[in-house]
Parts: structure tokens; sequence; C-alpha cells
């Protein structure tokens, strides 16, 4: 039997019985989870400085050494992030719609936990902890696949995890690492059908799109975010350049950030000038369809490929359109259903892009930047799906469970 | 661009207008589809005419072409069917979970359109009929493609449903069929994920397989159901006695019959001779344990492979089990996660196995055949999920929709 396969196997039975672990012993082993990661925090740099080592000396990028560092502070604040999922609510054993039939049976929905859940990330190590006290709070058992450059600090994380895990009353097994570095052990994992019940990506979209093509487990898509603003006419122009300047400057690495800018014709004179200038301002690089590179010289001409692009950048592809029609045909045509916005003053049109816009979350006369568990509420996040099956959005602790129908009869049987 | 390819195409244009069609051009579409089958009855059955020559040369069972006839009372069952989803409530626009954020952002959720349903099953016509019905009132196009056998009536139904919907102003290609008879053609279907938002497979565990195994569209695995009762330790015999016969023999050709009955060894020698007896002259094949062959000897040893067969006929396999440690292990170990039952008069070993066992629908002291749309309270059903993404149990027209959150602002950034 392959690493893969026996992980995966072990992390089955142990979801069988996590199923059943009370929220109180879920709670203390993300408690002492976090205490752990604090108390072994030098193990855990020992491990890091491994990477980085290794990182630098295979020329990894200053901002890829800087996602995988891990300092002091970084592991205090991972500690506090396992802290906050302990203190939400349990998303287990809540019942809805519990109804009775005219035969007298009562019938309701009960959430349980999906079961075993496969994450395959990149370099990040935070992912590791986040994702793992996550999915032990909704009391799933997690086979995380992180990327190489990560190696030895997931390593470390995932043994003070399951250690803590274990000694708090957790079923061993319920929290595994595949520890094979090669692809083919991602390729076996995704086809573990027998034992996993999903597999989230997280990540840049060819891993993406790698895990949709090829998984026979199913997959929530994360991520993929071409990102528009529409400046409508008569719209506040303040309004929308502080939207536009916060939608793709505040973090541009990230998948709710605006890519495209698209301006009403009308307002296109008083506002791009402005507002690209204040973007120039703050490094980005304008890239515009013709009639907006006639208004602002210095913008470089967009090509057709721009349109599609997810820059996760401060790169802005710009493009004046004749109306809402316009706008909605260019989000229907390179929008990825993740986050898209409209500044506008006018009711009809404001309730036309909530209706017609088919992504996520659609905005009107706010920040793309908003699309995120944290700031919806939900206290934690596993990523954000852009997919339309069982969850859409950010997903937090709910949308990692799943429910059964629970049915109370004395006798009845069907006539 | 092949026939496929095309209809995909298509379907996903119409699905964009569709999602903004309101209830009431859907619901006269459905009436006047329902006017429609019983005008076009001739037509329709002299295509189903067709189909049953073909059959009949082709060999097919008895059983088949039961499935495959249509008469005019089964036109006027289809017709009843339409009615009775244009009836139901529309699942779309309902806004939950509205919150104000500390910002004043207004978020909630709204459901929404899945966008295109691809519907893959086999020989009966009327699914056509209930699924494109289910689909059109959900503002989901679909692209059906059923099994060879009924191709002429499938042909002639939809013809017959898709004129009617444009008629009463459906978008054109909103309802589409793949007439390409070749293997090829499903397959090609299920790598649609462009156009595609879901793949429903209706039909034996065979189709839905190698749908599971070959599709890169997100799938809802349906219907395969290997059920059990349990009949507990001091169980009301008389009880169990009625619900295993209603749970093998109302309808064994169906995913929510028992096939294998499990008994506690203390009412083994009270219960299994007399129910076996009732099971035996109802046409009932008995297969099992060594201990249930020692009880009745006319019983059949049953094979390792037992357990394991979903029989949709009238065979039964019987267990005697040391308590409910073992039964649930034997779920467990067998089951497809689809209907479980327990007959019990214990408190505690009712809750145990309510919480314990892992299935879309969990029963005390009820037959598995309630697990239905329509015995549920759904007033339509497209199948029964066995998966734990998105939906379980029986699917109505909620399951048929997702959501997208809408955000409403005055300007709001992200600090």
């Amino acid at each position: 039997m392959s690493e893969v396969e026996e992980k995966a196997a072990k992390a089955r039975q142990a979801a069988r019985r996590l199923a059943h672990v009370p929220v109180g012993i879920r709670n203390k082993a993300l408690l002492s989870i976090a205490a752990e990661l604090v108390n072994s925090c030098k193990y855990i740099l020992a491990a890091n400085t491994m990477d980085m080592e290794a990182g630098r000396a295979k020329g990894l990028s200053r901002a890829l050494l800087d996602r995988l560092l891990l300092t002091p502070e970084r592991v205090e604040e991972m500690a506090l992030g396992v802290r906050a999922v302990a203190a939400l609510p349990d998303p287990l054993g809540v019942v809805d719609g519990m109804q009775t039939l005219a035969n007298g049976l009562q019938v309701g929905r009960i959430r349980v936990p999906l079961g075993v859940i496969g994450i395959i990330y990149e370099a990040r190590p935070n992912v590791t902890v986040d994702a793992a006290a996550v999915c032990l709070k909704a009391g799933s058992a997690v086979i995380l696949r992180g990327g190489s450059e990560a190696f030895q600090s997931n390593l470390a994380l995932v043994q003070v995890l399951a250690r803590a895990a274990v000694d708090a009353g957790i079923p061993e097994g319920a929290l595994g690492m595949i520890e094979t570095t090669d692809r083919a052990a991602v390729d076996e994992l995704m086809k573990q059908r027998a034992y996993l019940d999903v597999i989230i990506p997280r990540g840049g979209a060819g891993l993406i799109q790698s895990v949709v093509d090829n998984s026979t487990v199913p997959v929530i898509e994360t991520g993929v975010g071409n990102c528009h603003v529409f400046v409508d006419e008569g719209a506040d122009l303040d309004q929308a350049k502080n939207i536009v300047i916060n939608a793709k400057c505040q973090r541009p690495g990230v998948c709710n950030a605006m890519e495209t800018l698209l301006v009403h014709r009308a307002e296109a004179a008083s506002f791009l000038p402005v507002t690209l200038e204040a973007l120039k301002e703050r490094g980005v690089e304008v890239r515009g369809c013709p009639a907006t590179c006639g208004l602002v010289p210095w913008v470089v001409p967009a090509t057709g490929e721009d349109w599609g692009t997810e820059f996760l950048d401060l790169i802005c592809a710009v493009k004046v359109v004749e109306g809402i029609d316009e706008a909605l045909d260019h989000i229907y045509c390179y929008g990825t259903g993740h986050s898209e916005a409209i500044v506008t003053r006018d009711w009809s049109r404001g309730r036309r892009f909530l209706q017609e816009v088919d992504a996520a979350a659609v905005y009107v006369n706010a920040s793309t930047r908003f699309t995120d568990g944290y700031q919806f509420g939900f206290g934690a996040e596993i990523g954000i799906s852009t997919q339309k099956l069982h969850a859409r959005g950010p997903m937090g602790l709910k949308e990692l469970t799943t429910y059964k129908y629970i049915v109370y009869g004395d006798g009845q049987v069907r006539s």
C-alpha cells in the first residue's frame, strides 16, 4: 500500500470516530494545538530555516521567500488563529427543517461532517495550520499536501498539531500529511474516491486546473478571480475613485482584487485622467482600450489577452464602455465568477447589475476586496469557491459540512 | 463544432437569459408544455411505437419494454407531473442571511439558478419530461441525453417540450437533447466544463460510475442504494416484520428498497422463521449467514459478495449480528450511504444509530422506502444524491439551485 493510500484509509477510519467527538473535545484539541505551536516554536523555526536555505539555494523570488518565512510572531499569529477557530460556534448537530408528515413521520436535516477533506496547496506554511484547525473544528479528517518549498516547515507543523490533537482525544490519523514529495503522490491523492469526500485546491490557476481535470474525488474549485469594477454613468466619481484604488491597490496579489476597470463613456473624460494618475502614483501599470489611451497618453495599449488575465499584481486593464449592457457582456465574457462591482447612483441599474451578474459576490458601491470569510463575519475561511455546487464565495465552517436526513417513526411503511 | 459542443454552448447562452425570466413565464411555459403533451399525444405515441418495435427486435426484456412503453394514460400522467411542478413555489430569488456589517455593508445570499444542467439517463422516457420541467422551473437550461432504446420517444418529447417552451417565452436552446447516438457523445458531454455547471447521471451503477470517473464537469452522484434494516434486541417484532416486508417488497427494483436484513441474535429465533416465511410467500429469495440458515433450513447460504450487492430484485440477504456495534460496522462496511433503518424500542440505541450511521437518510422505526422527494414533501424530485457535496438525499427544486452573495454599499472600501 502506498503512503497516499495508507494515509487516506487511516483518515477515513479516523473520520468515522471523529464525527462523534463532542465539540468540547474538538475545542480542547484546538486550544492544545495553539499552546503547542507556541511551545514548539523553536523546533518549527529550525525546520523553517531548512526550507529557507533550500529556497535561497533554488533561487526563489523574494516574495516567495517572504511567504515561506516563519518568525516567532508569525507562529504566534497562527496560534491566535487556531484559538479563534476554537471560539467559533460548532457547525455540527444543528437540525433544520424538522417537520411532521401526514403519516406521522418526523423528517429533518442535521449538519454532519463531510468526512475526509484533502487540501492541496502551495507555498505558505500557515495554510497547514489554518486548514487543519478548520477541518478539525468541522469534525472532518484532513489530508494535507503542501508545496515542496515548505516541506520541512509543514512536516514540523503537522507533527506538533497531530501530537497535540491526539493527546486531547482526537482519533489518530485525523490529521495527515502526504510526505512523498513527487508529483505522482498528488495524482494518486486525487483518485482516492473511496476514502476522500472532497478535495480543495488552494493556489494558482495551474494547480486548480490540474486538480479539476484529474480528480475523481469531488472538487471545490477556489480562488481564480478576474474581478471588475464598473463605473456607471452618473456615479459619484470620488466614491468610484476610492473604490477603484482600494480594489486594485490595497492588496493586489489576492483573488478579490480588481483586474479590469470598466468606465461608462459619459464619465470617461472626467474620471479616467484623475483616477489613472492616482493608480500610477501607487505604482500601477495601466493597460487601456483605445479610448482610454486617447484620454490618458501614458497608458499602455491593452492586448486582447489582458481582458482575460488575472494579473495578481499592480497592473490594471481599463476599458471604456457604452453602457451597462456592454459592461455586463464584458463581465460575462471575461469574468471568472468571483467578485464584481458596480459604482452607481441609479437604482434600476444597481438592481440589474445585482441580478444579472453571475458571480460568487456582486457589489453595489463597495470594493471587491470584501469577498472574504472574515469580512463576511464567518470567523474563519478555507478558501473562496468560484464554482456553483455546494458552496459559493467564502467558505467558512458551515461550508465544510454536509447534512443527512433523520427520520423518526413508529412503524410507518409506504403504501 | 460538434453537436454536443454546439448544444452546450447554445444552452449556456440560453441560461444567461433564462436566469432572469420571471416565474410567471416559467410557470406559463410549464402549463403550456403540459397542454402540448396531451395535444401531441398521437405524435409521441407514434414515435414510441418505433422504439417499442426496435426494442422487441433487439430482444429487450419485458420489464425494459414496459418501462419504455408510453400510453395515452402515461402521457397524461407526464402532463399532470408538469402541472404539479408549475404549482410549486419558485425556488429562485429567496434572500437569506441578510445582515449589516459593522462598516454598514449589507451582505446576504440570494438563490440563483445553477446555469446549465446535463442529465444522462437510461430507458424511461418520462425522465425526459420530469427533468426538463424541474430544470426549467429552477431557471436552468438542460441538456438531456437519454438511453438509445428510447431515442425516438425522447426526440418527439423534446420537440414538443421545446416548442411549447419557446412559444411561452423561454429562450431557445434552454431545452436541448443530444441526438448523436454514439457513446462518444456522452464522453464529450462530460468534458464541457466551459458550458455545463453540473451533470446528474440517473440510472444503474455502471452509468453512474462511468460519469464519476470521466466527467470534468462537477457530478451529483445519484441512486445506488445498498440499504439495510437492523432489527434490534427488544424491538416490536410485528412492527419490524411490517417494515422489513415493506422495505423489501413494496417496490424491489428501486434504490431505497432494503437489500440486507440485520437481526440481533437475541431476536433471531423468534423473528426470522416467521418473517422470512412471509418474504418467501411474496416471492423473495433469501440468502442468509450460517446462523440464519441454521434457523430457517430453506434459506440459501449467502456469499461474501451478497453483502455488497444492490439486488434491485426480490432477493434479500440476511445476517444475524451480536448487537448494534456489529450492525453499525456492517453498514459502515457495505452501505452506500443511501438509506438505513433501525427497528428498536431502546432510546439510546435509536439515538446512536441516528448519529453514527453516515447515510443520506437514517430511520428509526420506519421503512427505508420513504427516501423520496415526493414523500418528503418536496413536490418534485430529480434523483437521490448519495454524495455529500451540494445535496444529499432526495433533490428537489432547491437542490437544483445555487446562491450568490449580494452586497449593498455606499462607498465602503477595505482598510
